[in-house]
């Protein structure tokens, strides 16, 4: 019988069979080592093409593409005025602040979106010597909750930092997602940004993702601090490789389509489910849902998910490339069953 | 026709079969992300097992083993002593003084290996509050220069390190080529050690390290410290199934032997070449030789391989597991056939 | 005709004379340098005394003294909790971010003071190798709100960090104003702290501050990181001798009481004008009011003092060491005058 | 009776009457903080002239102003370039390695100064991500072995180091005695560097240096940075008040051309006894020698100074702005005396 599928997140999935194909396919004889081989070559030729961008650089992981993005940016006397609720925040374990020597300026942002108001909250101690200076501004998208800055969000947080002397930072680790549930191209996401990240361990590579430098002058340091940042291994191909099938055909849009799809469709299930709140706005593979303590439990004992905040009593349900429209109907009946039976 | 064998370093090579095979079997549906599979459990188990360890922990990279061990033994005020020619000095980008704040004392160690007298010489500020305080000392095994510390050595470095209160790490990127070449067991290197790294990259895997944990008490805050280093990733089982493949029957052992009979193989043969000097005893899987300038430049037109000092024109040749016989008599023949003619 | 008096800090005044005779007397001929002198053992013993504490350290200023005091209690991976208004957090240009590495994890304390259910609130990441690790909670003693902690206050705190492992970090730049407030000793107040910082600078002095350690074990590394914090200075005499006059028939004491006197002699002149109100308990020698912008802007033509909160209308007002009745009954004058005509 | 003279160091000695007064007049009632006086004002505006610099900002102590300076010039993945005996080196407890990140990369120079093939030789490495990149080069003038760079030799520096895309920093603890020794202006010796640091305190200060930026562009950031770093004191009219003393009449150039000439007196004196050779020419106030290690102990019982390399049986003899002819005579006579009846 097949193990139930968790949605505790797009990382418990494992690696779509075209990029584990690939994979296996790059292990062919020697190669130059870190990233001087023509699968990396590819890759990265392949990311400057769909960004529009200056470079790109892969990486080994999402919090070092944002320490290695943001290091590109920030001077030291410098801050990051972020959500409250970014991965820099609160999954790098204070990466920000001991790597960079950052200090991160929080925003409250219910929906994991700022907003050009919250951001001129934060530049009060501009030109105060007792005051760390903001310098960038980063954010997340899709974001954290699951929601998506439209193209126009996007553009008036660009407008804004760059009338007030701020560099934007994207955290691009679902970024595919959000080109998917926007309908967009990558180019469009990205061109708000100084620099971002591009993310394909969560959109079926085993561990892959890339920092995209989109202007010029921003990339001279980059070959250098990602070596200082351990950001880079000698078998590069091996990373390049998973890019490389992510990109042909456009293989990152279907699978990142399909894991919107299908959070989509628990989302709408769930809300049919009397006891079930969808409390955000389901435009990329997350859905954020409040229900009972109780059913919560009764629900985990099946299922692997996480609960986003227990004193709020909501949870996160993550859809990925390889969900299947039976695991979320499967799913669903959990919930109807669950919900119904003990409310 | 083959693509020519790079000598040029053991991570130029692909992946080993059994290494690549056991990755592809992990992608088998959902697994808990960042170490929390089955899959990590079994190697980091192995791995405790196989080093006599406390603890270990899997990491992605050479450099980021090396920061991540010496953060479990520095504290803020501390300097680590090691060789001009450690890796942490040379080829790390100065990850260790950005990330770790640490200033390296350098002890100049012709084959690669320091001393108990040499360490002794960087005590003479202890106890002064103008200057960097001793703390860790760091060997690496086998060496850069292809040189193995012995049992013997490694013993009155570590009397003499907890003698004078200073904890050991081991860069044990090549630690297989170590054991094989003493023919010892991984434990009996380790036990030197308080913390040590084993590196699976350049013995067959894709890219997969482990940081080895010797003494208890050391390892509380390794698992924040590994996070904050943005040394772990999601989809952690696929660099811990390289482990279990690796630890299978001694593949490690077997690679490491094979790859180290190459270098000796290569360096008998080009020791008896007129015009090429082996200057540093070949006890893992690097060969050291001096060459007239002209014979490198001439060599390198059909071979990939560093020229490692150009002043002193001398080069460096490795062997890896999946050289073959054929490959280094073919590379031998051009050697004779350069050295030979241009004399 | 004498200037008007600054109400702007208490380090807008002078040294008092009995600190500058202090100075003046310590250039006597040839001392040895970096604390090795007569008049900082003299000043460290009477430190030690006083606080009943393991070990004390003079530093140059307050900023210095913090960061000084927080790496003797922090771990690489540990964050700080803290109130948001924490001059750390608002006034050290991310000093804790930047020198230490450490995450700041702030709580909202409107009067400045922060409670055992604030900090608890902080550590629900406890255990989860994503989170930065909260490892020490640090104080404001008196507040940068002029209030203060009472000694119940201090010691609930105490026992919630000691049962909860968290380290306990005092900022005494204003201390002595507090055991002035609070009529208690200064080991009362330092009781609750495993290191705290006993400010001079705003008491009287030219420039120097203290670092206290009270609990055995955490003071052998302060020489080496208070040397590589560049917080050591070669003719330290010219700082020990400031403390030795302060500390001499408890001059600090008698500082702090009269510049606490004059707050409240302002506060109680200002809450009875119309259109004033104190927004703070006057407990230490700061005064926190609420005016009419207009009145602001007019009292602001004539005295020197710092809007703390432009959307609030909220000023500062501080009491020194120097400010005399007659300075506070002039401002009280301007007050009236001020916020009478123009309501 | 007076005390023996120190020839330890000029940090052993006091402060200077005319700086002393000046601290005292300074205490004339309230003054805006953190460098916004008026004392300030014209300290850096005087600093600015005399050294035709762009700007000029007051810190705390020789440490902080090479920390502060180099924080000025270098990037993230950069290193130093400067002699193993350089302050940055050896007494800073490792403060670039913490404070900055910087890896120093040392080249030995017997006298202390380093030339361009000493410079060069570090260069190797640029390109190469696996390598710190040199990004500056930090010269001492005088040296830590009280010789100086003559204009010529700093021409021949600057000009290679502009050359080579290096930035030049010049720690001028002692850059007065490097003036009165080489008979020029400051303006000429700080023409090569793109920032150096002016000392006070051992020039006659309490504790006063300062930090020159001769390149426009590259102060923007300092106000910030000497923030963060910790070097700014809130009542910093008493250390502008240090500098305007010095700069009065060129006070700090005869206080240097004094010590420098008790510093000959000394050396002269010392090189014709027997057993006592002088090891670095006597260039600025110091004096190193060599002795035998017998005579250097029968000297230590009576007299302060260091022993600087115990192997060598080199000692370093300091002369202070307020060391006298007869203080140097009785010095050369216990030195007559000992090395005369023991050898």
């Amino acid at each position: 019988m097949r193990q139930r599928k968790s949605f505790g997140s797009d990382n418990h999935a494992g690696v779509h069979p075209a990029v584990l194909g690939a994979v296996v396919d790059a292990n062919s004889g020697d190669a130059l080592p870190y990233g001087a081989d023509v699968w990396t070559e590819q890759a990265t030729a392949g990311l400057r093409e769909i960004f529009g961008a200056e470079d790109a650089f892969l990486v080994l992981n999402g919090s070092g593409a944002n320490i290695f993005g943001l290091s590109l940016l920030l001077r030291r006397h410098e801050a990051v005025i972020c959500a409250e609720s970014a991965h820099i925040n609160t999954d790098e374990c204070g990466s920000s602040e001991r790597l960079l020597g950052a200090k991160l300026l929080l925003v409250s942002a219910p929906d994991g979106k700022i907003t050009p108001e919250l951001i001129a909250e934060k530049l009060s101690g501009r030109g105060d010597d007792h005051r760390s200076q903001p310098g960038v501004v980063a954010i997340t998208q899709s974001t954290e909750f699951g929601t998506c800055y439209t193209l126009a969000e996007l553009q008036k947080i660009a407008d804004f930092c760059h009338a007030s002397d701020l560099r934007l930072y994207l955290d691009g680790a679902r970024l595919a997602n959000a080109a998917a549930g926007l309908d967009c191209s990558l180019a469009e996401l990205a061109e708000c940004a100084d620099v971002l990240s591009f993310g394909g361990t969560k959109n079926g590579a085993m561990g892959a993702e890339a920092l995209i430098v989109m202007r010029s002058g921003l990339a001279a340091d980059a070959p250098y601090l990602r070596k200082q940042q351990t950001q880079l291994i000698s078998k590069m191909r091996f990373v390049a490789a998973q890019f490389n099938a992510l990109l042909h055909d456009d293989l990152w849009r279907a699978n990142a389509t399909h894991a919107n799809a299908m959070a989509r469709r628990l989302a709408e299930g769930a809300a049919a489910v009397d006891g079930v709140e969808i409390i955000h706005p389901v435009q990329a593979n997350a859905v954020f849902a409040r229900l009972h303590p109780r059913h919560i439990a009764a629900l985990q004992r099946r299922w692997t998910f996480h609960v986003w905040d227990e004193r709020q009593s909501v949870v996160r349900w993550m859809a990925a490339f390889d969900t299947t429209e039976a695991d979320v109907d499967t799913f669903l009946a959990s919930i109807r069953e669950t919900a119904g039976t003990q409310s």
